[in-house]
């Protein structure tokens, strides 16, 4: 897509906006004070109400199409329809909320009805998951997290041929704002051989990319690296929300299970594919002597563009904190750049044995985080596993999360000469276990 | 339940039917020749239409409300409703179709609108999966593969203390009957360090009862294990086919993904857990020096009639053999006994931590294999890994499944003095690589 794009909206808040400027348009689930959920699109401190647009005459042809697609108040349906929908309807939001659209008056008039202040609004969830798969495509974070739990093989002989990924649980995906409820479980005390039962004492965060797909596949027929941007819808923030010291003693050997299906925190606002397409770049050039993909897993047009530029933040507050009014604390900045896998990948990968991938599927990226301190994108890589605690300016410190700690990812995509564009946040809020 | 339950049925076939005799009146959905999908109930070679026998007004009550909520052709809503709707429904149900029943000429002046040929219809899955959880729960299993991958320590601590499971793909599980497509992947060639890509030739089957979730519970809020049993709607048979040389490159560290995600069939019937209900027997005694399962897992009821004597069965169909028309070949004959933890066991510990469980929810039990050559549920265990190849009638060998083959799952429940039930056959015939 090379269109010429107007650089300012009508609406005001828009322009300058860190997340949402006219250039982003990202779609999302939302309802308005004691309404029902609906399609929307976040335009600076607005959301602009896809529904009632269309029903104002707002929209036509494929964009009237995409939205009547997300009737149901999800956009499942509007994924399956895949590129050309999406495309449709950002050219006619272009041109409905750019700065002189002959529209502007008409929808103006209708005031909160199409734009709703968006700190009114509740979000959902963009779409019914049917499956969430979690990959592990942060390489440093492998390496980071390989040391604690295997110091002898921290990166296993597959990492370098297999996208390595597991599934994860569709059920307890949550919008971000949703509080994470510590959660029990068995844990071997440390010299014990006798598991005892309670409250997560190494609760953690993980920093990931969430990837919305977009049309599926038939069972039995793999998707071709090539096709693969077909099937790709957008993208959002993850919070793979841990528990370590769960996670240390079930994971042998069928993997991560309740240390990771007590809750996952998204970012509720769907980044599309359009929107992202400035701030790609060509993957990272691979460590010498790293193999180089099987053939399934590789493309030319991936390799030269296939990755993306996406800068990652995580931010702690806790309790003290907000009482004192301390900013926020800076625990990661991070990039999508440490993937050592596309997203063109991870699908072509999770197809190729014929597996089907259906419409509003999940796929978190795994933890990304970067070589260096202040890169990673955990706590269990920040205080080596709890052994040095980080101090914060209230005075706390913190091996890992207490309760009333809230995490705060935020994402932000610049590049010289295109108007920057973010993800919105994902926050949680942990609460003291039942 | 102590009711006293009538033994014979007017529908001919159904006394001294295999599978379905009036006792069993397990639940499915179903479309008859060119028809939409709908609930049914088996009864001997027949299906009893619910949905038109409502309409016949053969229901009233708790059970006709319960066969409104299946109106979508999906027994999700019907098992979220729990125990209560299930006992009505069977209540009536045997009313209607015992011998002596008042409604018999009714129902049979409707003939094939109400009581199809089951040969003539398809059969669905009962209900959408929203979320797959497959457990490893079978020990004789866990030993029997644990000395295969890991010679030195077959059995992880954690297996005594943990009712072990991950996530599954939800949207590749498909009914019984669905053709299996050999899946393609990686594989290490022994002796090699470097991975190939081909079709998987090392295909497997694995034993397992499927357990069909009823209620679920809030997210952050656990399921008591004395309360698991409102949360069971019922059972089946599941075949967890496995891709052994993908799974041997791909599973560490976080577990089995490309190879089980290709296909997981279930037999379409809901034996549901009133039906079973006489074949419950009291927990296997633990090993001596075995360690007491942890409070949230213990439960005197548990222990005392949580298990089940359910005989399971697997045989292995050629192509050579089927054009000789050689009987098919018993591969395992096993039993539920070798659950080293129960399903209420199950429920309790995938909730403690507050995953929220869904109505609908399928778990696999894992492999159930016994301790003895020929109660072995994978090929894996019984040629040793493909050592020790097994001879057929027809003059063939196998390590490993060949395109062409067919693997049937059954499974009988039998007790003195009561009427044996079973499950209905779960297939699955092995097509070449794409």
């Amino acid at each position: 897509m090379t269109q010429v794009s107007p650089t300012r909206s009508w609406v005001d808040s828009a322009n300058g906006h860190a997340d949402f400027p006219l250039q982003n348009l990202p779609l999302g689930v939302f309802s308005p004070a004691g309404q029902s959920p609906r399609s929307g699109v976040a335009i600076g401190d607005r959301i602009f109400d896809l529904q009632a647009a269309l029903d104002a005459g707002l929209f036509d042809g494929a964009a009237g199409e995409a939205i009547l697609a997300m009737r149901d108040g999800q956009l499942n349906a509007f994924f399956e329809l895949g590129r050309g929908a999406r495309v449709a309807l950002r050219e006619q939001l272009l041109n409905l909320l750019r700065e002189g659209s002959p529209r502007r008056d008409e929808i103006q008039a209708q005031g909160e009805k199409l734009l709703h202040l968006a700190e009114n609004c509740q979000m959902h969830l963009p779409a019914k998951i049917n499956d969430y798969t979690d990959f592990y495509v942060g390489i440093e974070h492998a390496q980071n997290v390989g040391k604690l739990f295997r110091p002898d093989n921290p990166l296993l002989p597959n990492y370098k041929y297999v996208p390595i990924g597991y599934h994860g649980r569709a059920s307890t995906v949550r919008p971000s704002g949703t509080d994470v409820r510590r959660p029990k479980g068995q844990t071997l005390p440390a010299g014990q051989t006798e598991p005892t039962f309670g409250p997560c004492a190494r609760l953690d965060y993980e920093l990931e990319l969430g990837i919305w797909i977009a049309k599926g596949n038939t069972l039995g027929e793999p998707i071709a690296i090539g096709d693969a941007a077909e099937h790709i819808a957008g993208f959002c923030l993850l919070n793979d929300w841990s528990a370590r010291d769960i996670q240390a003693w079930e994971y042998q050997p069928l993997g991560p299970f309740l240390s990771k299906s007590f809750l996952t925190s998204v970012s509720p606002w769907v980044v599309t594919a359009e929107a992202l397409e400035p701030f790609r770049r060509a993957q990272p050039a691979r460590p010498e002597g790293d193999p180089q993909p099987l053939p399934y897993l590789l493309d030319k047009r991936d390799q030269a563009a296939g990755a993306f530029d996406i800068e990652l933040e995580v931010l702690l507050l806790t309790e003290a904190m907000r009482e004192q009014k301390l900013p926020a604390h800076r625990l990661t900045l991070s990039n999508t750049q440490y993937m050592y896998w596309t997203v063109a990948q991870m699908v072509a990968h999770h197809s190729v044995n014929g597996c089907q991938l259906q419409a509003g599927d999940l796929f978190g990226s795994g933890t990304l985080s970067g070589p260096q301190s202040g890169q990673f994108g955990s706590l269990l890589e920040i205080t080596e596993g709890g052994k040095k605690p980080i101090e914060l300016a209230s005075g706390e410190v913190r091996k890992f999360l207490e309760d009333g700690d809230e995490i705060i990812l935020r994402a932000r995509c610049s590049r010289e000469g295109v108007v920057s564009i973010g993800f919105g946040e994902c926050r949680g809020k942990i609460l003291s276990a039942r």
